[in-house]
């Protein structure tokens, strides 16, 4: 593998440039080794609360909990937030599996369904009884992102519903409104450019009651990883399980990076960046971006029509230090997907920009 | 912290001694930011299969899959192994939690406890409508083993219940006979000596044709680590959801260097180190060891009575570099505990040994 390729896949990602010495610190301070149950094992856990808290401004009232993967989110959210009535906006892979997640676990799901690379209309009518929205707020496999406002705006609608979103793809670029949301959740091995094997999930004081409350009326809400049993143990800034310790570690470091850097600038460059992409490909004569509609291009995942020059452009931009990555699913060999993460610099996408243009 | 400790504590324990140079190599070869969908990834999941069935002599007919913890598998197997009723030998604080998940799950769980330090009668009843045993191998709260005799003579007595094994804190030390049990698990971070974060459940073909059958009756089984889930994608050696890939692949190289040294070799040097640290707690004047029945005490965990000394011979032993662990739970204050793993050395063992023995 050459050393100076920049990874474009979206996920798992190129690694935070600073991955490498957090990991040799890492194994000089004995990190990997050390006990979940220390008073150390609780920093780490304490610095992402506080860290994560202060890049996302989140609400004081959020709790911040572990998982393996966001892929384990899904149906934590599902066993912990619904008694019968799910509701789901499907416009691709991911947010399609999120709604079979609910079918397994034999709730009610229902769904307002769209083609992939679409998005959803500003009057979404949810049925009377939902009790949990749940909203994919970028598409890995198309590279839609959900406009924030629409988001936001469900909740007003439906005040009663909880809203969870899927922001694996996206964070930390999203400025979402926490306080019209009531759960997000992502993993780390995408916009924080870690290893992957951690999931992160963001939930409000509403998750909680209503966790307790389906545990009351006597529902199985599952064992260690039920939300009061993750909550116990995070109020000693611990889990209930030992856990990866050493992803989590890292993450504390990344998100102190990404504090250093400052989310307005990570935010700014995300959008330099992707509007520089998007650029070369509306004005490309054998390309052109999946996602017609400007509103819901994405900014963290962009996805390009390549067709038939998928095969031959893939080649060049490898053999020019730069990995795309492939279409998802029906797009595999029709489509390239380009993750725009903290870790991408201007110059990578420059880079890019410029192999693209002259193509 | 000094580098030169040696760490006995069970869990998270002293990392295997070739892991750090594993990660390194990682790093230089993009493991951390490897798609879990390449052929890499998939070799990476091979050579663990592999490797794990020559280490521990598995039959052709095991699956093995990959879970966030040990502490996940104990609900996955109760999901997945259970319509109604289990069946579970407590005698200690692990053994505990997995009886406990079984009622979390609203399973009608029933149990054999008898008071930790001590094992279980050769004439075990069990309940006729038992579909699932529940045995924890080695309670890393007590040091209590149960013998492999009295594992593989339930298996004759009762056919057609399903035996899952807890061998979180012993494998890769006990030579199972993998024909009379139907399932084990362990989590890495101790015998195997790598960072938290991933769980390894062995099953055999009767576990997926329940889970199969489960899932045939309506049971919700769960999502994406139920068992058909799972062995799906193992097929194509691929996992459900993003693993945790650069513990698989620490795993695959800490397996191999196991299997080059011999796993005949890691058994005995296992049995010599746990008798010459029994035989200085036994002779001890103020020290010994907390398990009394020969027969019961644990090779890999050993747990010493230190009564008021603990205080005293911690701080003695953490001068002279040796890391002890604490006791679990009722034993915090008068007991510390020391892991036997195939990363301590015999002269860790000699070292260990002489410091008690002049204390």
């Amino acid at each position: 593998m050459k050393t100076q390729t920049t990874n474009f896949t979206p996920g798992p990602s190129q690694l935070f440039y600073t991955v490498a010495d957090h990991m040799r610190i890492a194994f000089r301070e004995g990190i990997p080794s050390l006990s979940h149950r220390s008073k150390r094992a609780e920093t780490i856990y304490k610095d992402i609360v506080e860290g994560l808290s202060e890049l996302l401004d989140l609400p004081p009232s959020y709790h911040i909990f572990f998982t393996g993967s966001a892929t384990e989110i899904w149906e934590r959210i599902i066993q912990n937030l619904v008694r019968k009535n799910s509701f789901h906006l499907v416009n691709g892979s991911f947010s399609k599996r999120f709604y079979e997640v609910a079918n397994q676990l034999h709730k009610v799901a229902d769904k307002a369904e769209v083609l992939p690379g679409q998005g959803f209309s500003e009057n979404i009518t949810l049925p009377p009884d939902t009790e949990l929205m749940a909203i994919t707020h970028n598409e890995t496999s198309t590279g839609v992102a959900i406009p924030l406002e629409l988001i936001h705006k469900i909740k007003e609608s439906a005040p009663q519903t909880l809203i969870a979103v899927d922001a694996v793809s996206s964070l930390p670029f999203p400025a979402f409104d926490y306080t019209k949301i009531d759960s997000a959740f992502f993993s780390v091995q995408k916009g924080f450019g870690l290893p992957a094997g951690l999931g992160v999930w963001m939930v409000n004081e509403a998750c909680l009651q209503k966790a307790g409350q389906l545990l009351a009326e006597g529902a199985s809400i599952g064992s260690y990883h039920s939300l009061p049993s993750l909550r116990d143990n995070a109020v000693k800034n611990q889990t209930p399980e030992t856990p990866n310790l050493l992803g989590m570690y890292l993450l504390s470091k990344v998100i102190a990076d990404m504090n250093r850097i400052g989310i307005k600038r990570i935010r700014s460059e995300t959008e330099y960046k992707a509007a520089i992409l998007y650029q070369v490909l509306e004005n490309h004569n054998m390309l052109q971006p999946f996602v017609r509609d400007k509103r819901l291009q994405s900014k963290t995942v962009i996805v390009a029509d390549t067709g038939e020059h998928t095969g031959k452009l893939t080649k060049r931009l490898l053999d020019l230090g730069l990995q795309p990555g492939a279409g998802y699913g029906p797009g595999k060999n029709s489509q390239l997907r380009f993750a725009n993460f903290p870790t991408h610099s201007r110059e990578n996408f420059e880079h890019l920009v410029d192999c693209l243009s002259t193509y």
